[in-house]
């Protein structure tokens, strides 16, 4: 039914393998099809055949699929959801940005606000960060002791690999910049008057924990990388390439799901038999 | 600080052990202080210094407990909410009945509803009725074959695991009444106007499958009861024995987790450090 796919298996990380951050170039256009003149959002991109998976798995109304999208300040999250998400229809689609928790939320345990926020039968949800925070500047920033943060890797493995279970396909994606390459994007938002609201102070002292953030990533990721549950590192200096890795990988795995055309009136209502 | 209390170890289902619910002695009075004439809420009764520890649970704002009461069709539940729960702080509770899923709630894993509904910091939670239903009424009524709902006692045991480290202590409680008690319930709620709304045709069917029923709690309980999340097969024929075999399992956890009196203004805002 449509195109060749480029292969997401070169940004994906192997479960039971070790990661090396440090050696992956972030701005590597590997494996791009073309130059950035060309629509970033790839096979998301409307016309392609693929595009319309994400209808499809709304009108299947039977499975869901979750996008993690983890980065350092300045690693291009809100472009990427911007970029890559636009085309696709806004009924299907769940996106929440996690923020400094609320009162509420830190009333309940950290795994509270995301499955809050999981998506529903025949959505697309995107977590811009998620729940890999209380792993990550909790662990970094000091927020809680370490005996309280490690055993958030096994909490986040078993809920992880309880969600597929209900339909739910899971992605999670570091989008990996240069530390130059954040240099010049913090000094953009310094620049730039519709940018000085992405800009806080704090940031620059997460600058200076960058090695502490590169450990921590490595170590989530390598704890729970699965093959349920996978994780890629996508190069993303170049947000014209980063765009077009993060369509691609999303698109492999609605590829994957194949979702099919049904009526929402006649299908059944739940793969749960109530 | 408070008197002796009655060990509420007589009604624990050891972790690891066998579980034989027709051997329980459903209309046993065993360990009861006196007769039925005393105050049902024994400790969580006014006056009793006991009865204070939801109020601490509340102030101090650090920890949780979360209730679980499963039970037959006529076995007592709502009734032992409204006796146990009616004198505790309505600031501090959290009661929650679950019934037939919505349509928002099965476009979700089994454990969504749940989680959502799960006790903040200070509160105790109450679930009248539970996930246990994915296991019990959805295998005995088949709603899903059994590569569906036999997955479901990791998920859960995952699930209860998780939240004890965010402060959470879990109690779960089956209401245990023989089927002659259950016959009488039925017809009360048929003899008596003010009970009709609780009586429904299919309640007759789900009796037919007593045996299923034995069965399918014999298992849900003998591989989710945990040293953290334990349950208790509290003999229910007799309403005031239940009541106040409730109220002790209740005060007993309470106390362990004995919640001091502080300022919600001054004391430290979340164990999770943000």
């Amino acid at each position: 039914m449509s195109g060749p796919v480029a292969s997401a298996d070169r940004w994906r990380v192997r479960p039971g393998g070790r990661l090396d951050l440090g050696a992956i170039d972030t701005g590597d256009p590997a494996g791009a099809p073309g130059d950035k003149g060309r629509d970033q959002r790839g096979h998301l991109a409307p016309g392609h055949p693929a595009g319309r998976a994400p209808e499809r798995l709304w009108a299947e109304d039977r499975r869901s699929l979750l996008l993690v999208l983890q980065a350092l300040d300045a690693g291009g999250k809100d472009g990427t959801v911007k970029h890559v998400f636009r085309g696709i229809n806004p009924a299907g689609r769940r996106i929440t940005s996690f923020k400094q928790p609320s009162d509420e939320e830190l009333a309940h345990d950290f795994l509270w606000r995301v499955h809050v926020a999981a998506p529903a039968r025949g959505e697309i949800g995107v977590f811009n960060r998620s729940h890999y925070e209380d792993v990550l500047i909790a662990r970094v920033a000091k927020l809680v002791p370490e005996e309280v943060w490690r055993p958030r890797f096994d909490a986040i493995w078993a809920w992880e690999a309880h969600l597929p279970a209900a339909g739910t396909e899971i992605v999670k994606i570091l989008l990996h910049i240069s530390p130059d390459e954040q240099a010049q994007r913090f000094q953009a938002r310094l620049d730039d008057l519709s940018k000085h609201w992405k800009f806080r102070l704090a940031d620059l002292e997460v600058r200076d924990q960058w090695d502490e953030y590169q450990a921590a990533y490595t170590e989530a990721i390598e704890r729970t990388t699965t093959d349920e549950a996978p994780w890629y590192v996508v190069p993303a200096d170049r947000k014209w390439y980063r765009n077009w890795a993060v369509s691609t990988i999303l698109v492999e795995h609605l590829e994957k799901l194949d979702p099919q055309w049904a009526s929402r009136a006649t299908w059944p209502r739940s793969s749960r038999g109530w």
